[in-house]
């Protein structure tokens, strides 16, 4: 008799044990979840999902050299129960010589404290108290023990409450400030065979202050449900899906990086969006554009809705130039000629200043604009008007004496005209330019007189005539 | 006393009756769902959903000029149920007077006839005899009442039984083969209340042979138990993802139509994945690549499952040269070294027949192998062993007398190499080149002598030596 017969149920056992170490160990290897040598700190509330985690962890830190800790946070400090957490928590760790470090917290006075939710606190204080041990102990990781039902609660949740792509990821193996999720993959109910077999006796997940009551619903009531009379596998059917939605969502994230670098620009006061090149964009990636833009900003994109964001995009339409719209947290979005300025700062349209010499021949770049002077001297015997390009205008070069400079109109500029002089406000008020537009009308003067509007009107005093000798040509683009 | 609060009831109900109107108008002009002067049928139950579609393009009709038909399918040709609804189709057609067609099928002898199941068999036959009538009345169009809840529906049992991206889009407001859904954006509740208001009385849904059982499990248990506890707006909101998640996926499938371009051939024989390309693209693009020149090989995806893609997107690697797939349907998944072949041929890759005359200095495409022969005649002067690329050979071209041609083994091939005489197959079993492989490591041929074996010996007779004048390099890319 072999011991294969003999030990049968044994054997069983051990190759299921197996193959839930198996499919964590595929999951830290494919998600890149776990170095070698690296220090990971576990989040043990002491139920089946984090005990689980904790013991296939240890069993991991002989193959990979890792250095694990236990975290337990005694949430209801009132609770008797809270404190049985505590104890088994200690001698599991004490068993598995794993160093474990407990803290008690109030958590409704530092809800109070803090205006938080309970459920919103408690998660905020979870993750700070983990990374302070985390980084006490210089550890790379903080490891979660959520489980593959978690996974496919969490998007059906999103599913009935609202979201989109990215929502319908679900739960990330993995997150900044070094969060990892090992056992993302594994049912509940393989988690519960785990601590069995192994003798875990895990106690019942008491201090868990998330939203328990809709989860439940989800868990005991429509999850249920659906398995009984749509699809025996109703949690690896969604969570597949959400698989699967990750990878086109990693996608299209990475062609809006691509997309980023081309179509905006971060500059002192904001991100710039050009507004050309955002038309060609597929709708797909236009919003996440602007959505990738206020991030840059704010540095998160929380309470910017989709309606902001569509906002921000009707700034794209034409006659727009001049407009503003206030999104929340003090954000500002602008249109200025060829851009969409995303920008903390307010700017008024009718104090904006600038002023920029000029060197003919040179081209000079007008931030303010976000458009490019550029000017050219050409012999008169070579020079034909009709063969320049749309935009351009052109003048006497001979007749500026000194310096040449672009500049935003003043209170009280005057040009002069064939037709007498005018006063550039009235120029203004005559070819319908809105109020709000006009500081984007760029003057050029010479010395104290006005040379030309730029793209509308060159003075009676530069005009090109029969003594020219070289011609200057220039336009803004 | 004005007109306004003496109806005020029937203000409000014309109001409303406008919106629904005017959101069909707005789902029609965003969808191009139907252009000026067109032909439509209506696909007529008298239930609700038709009956309400086909009054709201009766008044369209008139601002775009349509000409409306309704088409009614009498199902249950037993029941007494269906000749009231038929009834009341042709009573209602003939107030609206729009020609009406009505056709008696007895579907469970034509679902036994064709092996088809009595909710699939239903479905084809509908859209066949709808077609059928189109045809015979010139129309361009199939309205069908589909709407908002039936969306919200399809959407949340597809994810409950699986589905990815293109499963989310939910229905489509058109189809090919001129399907068009106008009220997709209307719900239940909106169309009921039209009807009311219009004094249309439609019958109860009687003749839909869908999978009602499932149906009418989400609509009267999970929706609203969902509506109950989590979102009172649950059919918006999961219309709303599926919307958001069309414009994602429209996106997808504009890069994927892009590099499709880029990645495959459509060649007589199959289509053409090439290997380095397809390795570049990102994961969410590769499976999609597949699944298109499957599609274009096959005309449809039926019966193709996923693993049936990642099967195929196994031949991407190392040493699979020569390896050779079976999909459902007598497809075929090869891959031939630089690419994989989609085709329905079955080929025997030791039965691979090819013959290229070689011109010195030209290059000469091999389709057979994916690759371009290069070769160039250098002085021995200039040459240098050291500076050519990596599968370079060369030999002394003065050697070679007559006619130069690439072409497979043959069977009885000897090549003279420095040891002595070695048959071709001994070669390849001394370089442990599989038997699949053979035929595509070509031979270079001078009259009826093994010049080379190529990108790997090099006959002793053709070698360089001391009087060498002429040298040809060449190489197979």
């Amino acid at each position: 008799m072999d011991l294969d017969s003999y030990y049968p149920k044994l054997y069983i056992d051990c190759l299921e044990e197996s193959m839930v170490y198996e499919e964590v160990l595929k999951t830290v290897k494919e998600n890149n979840l776990i170095e070698e040598n690296e220090g990971i700190v576990v989040a043990l509330s002491g139920g089946p999902d984090s005990v689980c985690l904790l013991h296939i962890l240890h069993r991991m830190s002989k193959e990979m050299n890792l250095k694990i800790f236990a975290a337990h946070l005694n949430h209801k400090i009132r609770g008797l129960d809270a404190y049985m957490d505590s104890l088994y928590v200690m001698k599991l760790c004490e068993e598995l010589q794993i160093p474990c470090f407990i803290r008690a917290i109030d958590v409704p006075k530092y809800c109070n404290d803090n205006k938080l939710g309970l459920e919103d606190g408690a998660r905020k204080l979870r993750y700070e108290i983990f990374n302070e041990i985390r980084e006490k102990l210089s550890a790379d990781k903080i490891a979660i023990g959520h489980n593959k039902n978690d996974q496919a609660e969490t998007v059906l949740m999103r599913i009935m409450r609202g979201t989109g792509l990215q929502g319908l990821r679900g739960i990330e193996y993995k997150r900044e400030g070094g969060i990892i999720r090992p056992i993302l993959d594994i049912s509940r109910e393989d988690i519960e065979n785990y601590c069995k077999e192994n003798n875990l006796s895990p106690r019942i997940d008491g201090t868990n202050l998330e939203a328990i009551y809709s989860r439940n619903k989800i868990r005991l009531k429509i999850l249920p449900y659906m398995k009984e009379e749509f699809n025996e596998n109703i949690v690896g059917s969604i969570v597949r899906m959400s698989k699967n939605i990750r990878v086109d969502s990693d996608y299209i994230d990475s062609q809006v990086d691509i997309s980023y670098n081309e179509v905006c620009r971060k500059y002192e006061d904001g991100v710039y969006i050009f507004v050309d090149l955002l038309e060609k964009e597929h709708e797909a990636i236009k919003n996440r554009l602007i959505i990738k833009a206020i991030r840059e900003v704010l540095g998160d994109v929380n309470s910017i809705d989709k309606k902001h964001i569509e906002e921000v995009l009707t700034l794209m339409g034409k006659n727009k130039n001049g407009k503003k719209i206030n999104l929340p947290r003090g954000l500002y979005a602008y249109r200025f000629n060829d851009y969409i300025l995303i920008s903390l700062k307010e700017i008024n349209y009718e104090k904006i200043e600038y002023n920029y010499e000029i060197e003919p021949g040179k081209e000079v770049y007008i931030a303010e604009l976000g458009k490019t002077f550029k000017s050219k001297i050409v012999d008169a015997v070579d020079f034909n008007a009709e063969t320049l390009g749309e935009n351009v205008q052109y003048l006497d070069f001979g007749k500026i004496k000194g310096n040449i400079t672009l500049r935003n109109r003043h209170q009280g500029d005057k040009i002069i005209l064939r037709g007498g002089t005018k006063k550039i406000k009235e120029l203004f008020i005559g070819m319908k330019i809105p109020r709000e537009e006009r500081s984007f009308v760029p003057l050029i003067v010479n010395d104290s007189n006005i040379v030309s509007v730029c793209g509308y009107r060159i003075s009676a005093n530069y005009l090109v005539d029969e003594n020219t000798e070289k011609i200057l040509e220039f336009t803004l683009e």
